[in-house]
């Protein structure tokens, strides 16, 4: 079902760019548990826009209004309602869209599985906007996960032909999440993060936009978690960062390149360390099996550069079925990166939160 | 739910490597269908073990034995459950695996996860026998699929460093899927295949093994299937294929290379051809907003090297918390890809048909 | 999962008594359809409290604000979120149940299942309140079942002792719905209705409640949908309306009086009317093996006192152990069942549409 | 999805009366629980035909093979598939039904649903035949159930006009199911079955059949179990026991009588007992809200009479759309009751079982 996600937690996203207001209903929070109001603004504001000249102009508060689930700011067991109104809309910016798709953007398969109905306007329920409500889910759920000591953490590894270091994958820890340089961009490297935010920058002058690739990290899973085949991590992982528009690739462990090793150099030896079993190496990415092997869960996400560019572009009249030159104006990221690592850790989030619940 | 997919069909998969028999239930299948049984006879001896010297020298006949969902070759509506017997079973060969985990197998995690219960015998659950019923129900619902013009194609598009060609994401059609080269490998160029074969060879004489990427296509299907956010045709397509052992990476369309384009060079101009709405390129792989375009549908499978290899290697004894030297014995494929290239199929069939049923 | 339905839609409730709101999300609505918003707010009305002195004195507007789903008044494909505020709350009412749970209701289950979080405050997230988004789904639902010609009624079959007459389950159609009696009861015979009403100000008066049987028929449904075993008809109403506060059994055709006839007394003929297959009688309440006949779909709810009475009750304490008297003060229905009757329809409305989409 | 039920585990049946088996697939069994192998096979003889007169001479051993999920008699955490070959097949005695449908069984309604495809023999995979799967996953999870203290019986309440005592419902014990007298009739008192067994006889001899009702405890739950709304204790067991052919009606704890109480007198008193909340009466049948209050869970099941009589009756032919006279052979119990109880108790631990699991 489209927008709803889980098995043991239960996730159902709703909203439009431009309707009243974009949300989530989360249904199986433990009930008892404390949210931490303040370190959930603090999240969102990460994937709010606005914030530094490499992000659209538009900005919304993206203030959480809890509608349920709630008594203070306990949970308390009953499905929470999460609302954030849409209050910077304009609907011009975006009016013909809806005869003249957008390339790169749902606009066309959208008005054909919609038989003409979709709200176009802003992308509709296609619009990145709906991140934000995935974020509010995703953060509420980190603060559980970080109860039990499991920490998720995210960065820019490339955008462009620019790359950071990536993660160090048999120690990374939480620590190293906490170290992430975070301005002008979310990276291990800072230095790598001014070339990035360089390359952002020249897109956006050239009115054009990059992509790039962001890494993440869950450490403190124990061993044991996942289920064998469509159960499995990266079965219930994929299905949520598949969920983030603009996602195109999703690799686990040392991914793509592993096509490239021997099963001598990929194999994962396995050692005593501490008095407990790990893996010397961690090309596996922390899971085998679909199931957790207490090593850090480490995977890699492909992000399309933005498609809303302003230069023109061509595209048809669906109504004519005639060629039609377009110009998209509004207002847009040239890379839509900066804001999308806290997405990538609440995407994360779900999907690891709703592993665990499935460990009877 | 680990072994069940599907929310239109309801594919429910069971049996160990060593059990009596691996089979599949499948529920929702279109009652009045009659099935080609020898062609699915065919599509099931593509995955079969001990067809040449590139593959393992296990031999199993693995026919079908229906146990229901038929009257004579036709689909009656009920649930179909498909037997796959387990003929050729050695089990000594796996004997002490379950205190000694096999780097790279599922031993360590499911011992974790089952609490020393696991069946371990041939890696049981998780054992690539588990692809059989895949591919059964794969092989029937890609027979629904042809009647309704949708055909899907897969070679193997690269083993250590050796590449194919890759499908025209454009032009791709059944006929090139007709073309493919099959022996010794299924390529685009037999030239690479026969290179291929040359590298998993020598592996096999090293005692080691070879990975590679598969590459899908996905042909016919008509713009507007799929949902949005988790109900996309990605988020389907990964659910099924990371179910597949030893996946480590998907991507779609033109996927991680995307990640150093810019917008103008990656996004796909709309044109119109023969009277209907196209795109000049395929970056997209036939999916924008999680939802067909009417172009096809393209992805790739990363796939690592076999995890068993007869080169001595490091793991523990789980009892005793000590390092162990093992060497594995057995009969055991130096590269998965060649008997992977149906499975992959299969599973894009089981997404592809499950997304279509959800279309109302 | 708690608080959400459906295979094919997908409804997720939530609010409690006394949040922000109530409200339902639901996803996989048919785009293009044109609601018609004053036939749903009378719908709403019929479930409204303060309508006449056989009902609760607290008033509530339940006014829908849509959040998303429609653009005007036309669902547009994306999930639909309907938000009814909570404007009269008095949480003062209900302080102390946390501790003392009120006899009947779900006050001392909740507090056991959710550690002593859950929200006692009027009920929390078990307050027949969450009838009201129930109503709002079903009651769009409704509207695009009537544009295919699909009608749903429902009446008071009994309060106490009081019995209006059965729909002829033969013959009943839409004209029967538009016939019932509404003032002051919603049933077949206004002079039952009157009778009920004096018992339930009988029951006010002595400071208890009174419960009753809902009848319920769907008409226009073609034969053939439904599924066998655990997706029949049958199955999917039972999953909806046990979801309704005080529903306390269930019965489909003739139900349990079809346990003390002979089998010649209880099959239903078939027999040819104006050229299509019916059957002479309706025992079997339009459902054959889970799916349907074309005979009118009926059934029957048994559904208990209102728990809530002013008559001193014994409770305990539960942090104490002891025993405890228990005055409950408030605003209650003596009667249940004169509000329900529009939320069997939504609840049959719901599980009918769901059914009708498995259908391929 | 029809053959399919479970969130938490999954149970996938399969077969038809005269495919080569019926059987089920269960996914999510705990790994490690040593199955009772003579104790399931007892259990599945309670549901075996030919035991008595009062059963249908058809006699079939239901030997359950073990085709996965087993390391010995040990479950090991994979999917467990249990067949049970149909040895004892007489198609001829079925022939013709397909064009002329029996009254009171799924024939016609199968035929539309699968548009004249369905297995017609036997009634198909709506036979009663598929009940043997079901007592086999059930027969699996009693034991399960049992090791935890929780314990589920049933008895024939009352067959025609005969009633047998009740359940105490505050009392209830595994005692009193260790003491329910077995012959001729599961009953708690005996000259009750003795009775029922005449009505039985005489309705054999009458080529008539007649239904009656089962009740069913559960002992031994702790509260807090189960969900609000759809996920409600109510809600599963509707959802598996809808699933038994022949089912009609449904009600928990005084169901249909608590229509004509009283809140004062159906309301359950909390009393302190032995230091634990417990109620004084248990009208509610151990469900408040959804949610066990750890009181003995009891409900009541409709099941009507046997629609296979060997009276003539009024059919049509289906092709010719002209009224035909159906005289039904083969071998049926003139009552299904008997055979029932077992299937309700299965069917009452799925729902069970799957309720505890969702409690994380």
């Amino acid at each position: 079902m489209s927008s709803c996600y889980g098995e043991n937690i239960r996730i159902s996203i709703f909203g439009q760019s431009h309707s009243a207001s974009v949300g989530v209903v989360i249904d199986g929070l433990p009930a008892g548990f404390p949210l931490n109001l303040d370190a959930l603004s603090a999240f969102m504001r990460r994937r709010s826009p606005g914030l530094s000249g490499l992000t659209t102009p538009r900005t919304e508060a993206d203030n959480i209004e809890f509608q349920s689930g709630l008594t203070g700011n306990v949970l308390c067991g009953a499905p929470l309602c999460a609302l954030i109104k849409n209050t910077d809309i304009r609907p011009g910016d975006y009016s013909g869209f809806s005869d003249t798709p957008r390339p790169g953007h749902a606009d066309y398969t959208a008005a054909v599985k919609y038989g003409g109905y979709a709200d176009a306007s802003g992308g509709g329920h296609f619009s990145g906007r709906l991140t934000a409500p995935l974020c509010a889910a995703g953060g509420i759920i980190l603060q559980i996960l970080a109860s039990h000591g499991i920490f998720i953490g995210a960065h820019i590894e490339r955008i462009a032909d620019v790359r950071d270091l990536r993660f160090d994958p048999v120690g990374v820890s939480k620590a190293d999440f906490d170290n992430l340089s975070r301005e002008p961009l979310t990276v291990i490297n800072p230095g790598a993060g001014r070339a990035m935010a360089e390359k952002i920058e020249a897109a956006r002058e050239a009115g054009d936009s990059v992509g790039g690739v962001i890494e993440c990290a869950v450490v403190g899973l124990p061993a044991g978690v996942g289920e064998p085949m469509f159960g499995g991590m990266e079965n219930k992982i994929a299905s949520v960062i598949f969920g983030i528009p603009a996602v195109k690739g999703l690799e686990f462990g040392n991914g793509f390149d592993c096509a490239s090793l021997t099963g001598s150099r990929n194999n994962d030896s396995f050692i005593i360390k501490d008095g407990e079993v790990r893996t010397a190496t961690n090309n596996h990415g922390g899971i085998l099996g679909g199931i957790t092997s207490g090593m850090p869960m480490i995977f890699r996400v492909a992000i399309k550069p933005t498609p809303s560019i302003s230069m023109p572009q061509q595209s048809v009249s669906l109504k004519d079925k005639t060629q039609k030159e377009l110009r998209i104006r509004g207002r847009h990221d040239p890379c839509i990166l900066p804001r999308a690592v806290p997405v990538i850790e609440a995407a994360a989030a779900i999907a690891v939160y709703d592993a665990i619940l499935s460990n009877k």
